[in-house]
């Protein structure tokens, strides 16, 4: 639906940031009562920290903006297929839905390697829905890469793999 | 064997600091080179964050002491089975030993509900201990959950469970 392809559009105006600082290119929102409640992207390299996924940065700042451990009626745009850490964080933090760009098969746990946000075992289920222009999010990434491949930066730039 | 109770001992007296502040008590401390680098206590309360986990916070300062993404060589001692976003966590950091105290057979991820920190799909595996003075650890948890019950604390408290 078109209401979707917007709220991802500004996530990936997030992922760009990303990009722009030499960070592997993933950017999230969160959206309530249809507002904008907080904005991230990936900030892995800048502060020298593998759990500074857009995801984590973007709940943060949820959690404070609304002034609750829960985010009820909550919607996430992530560019990415959430990993583990995140989708156990999305559990945690009771997310209502979840939309993201492109599925990840090396470490997605949405539904591609592990599927954290819909476990029967766990307290909370989440409504998922990938693909979500998958194509400009798939786009991004592998520009990145490319980039940073010819550039031969270092660091483990590896971790992400696009369907 | 003694020396891993005598660090447990440590991230007990780091979960008794939660107990104190009313958080749900878990306790972590990072080694490297027999040396603790970082220890933290669960703030979920205190920060309105469901993700501001021991482990979590731990993981921040172990980054910032070593100046590294990775924590190769690295030990971590929590009084806790890790949650799927803390063994996601773990793996993102390439932690190398986890010694847990109690299993947790509601939400833990590191062999009892989910195995995040041993799973071939993923591209760091842990070396796991659990049940590392477990008794202790468990006895603190247990006399959480009855006091705040008695006191009839509001928050949702039951999200842990021991076996």
């Amino acid at each position: 639906m078109e209401v979707h392809s917007n709220w991802m559009k500004i996530a990936l105006k997030e992922a760009e940031k990303a990009f722009d600082g030499n960070e592997v290119p993933v950017g999230c929102i969160i959206v309530y009562e249809n507002r904008i409640i907080a904005k991230a992207h990936n900030q892995v390299e800048m502060l020298t920290d593998p759990t500074a996924h857009a995801e984590m940065m973007a709940l943060t700042s949820a959690f404070d903006a609304l002034k609750t451990k829960q985010l009820k009626g909550c919607s996430m745009y992530v560019t990415l297929e959430p990993c583990s850490m995140c989708a156990g964080a999305l559990v945690l933090a009771k997310l209502e839905n979840l939309y993201f760009g492109v599925y990840d098969n090396k470490a997605g746990a949405c539904g591609s390697v592990l599927n954290i946000t819909n476990n029967n075992h766990l307290n909370h289920n989440i409504n998922v829905y990938g693909g979500i222009l998958d194509a400009e999010c798939c786009s991004l990434i592998k520009a990145f890469f490319n980039e940073k491949r010819n550039n031969d930066i270092p660091g483990n730039l590896n971790n992400f793999s696009i369907n």
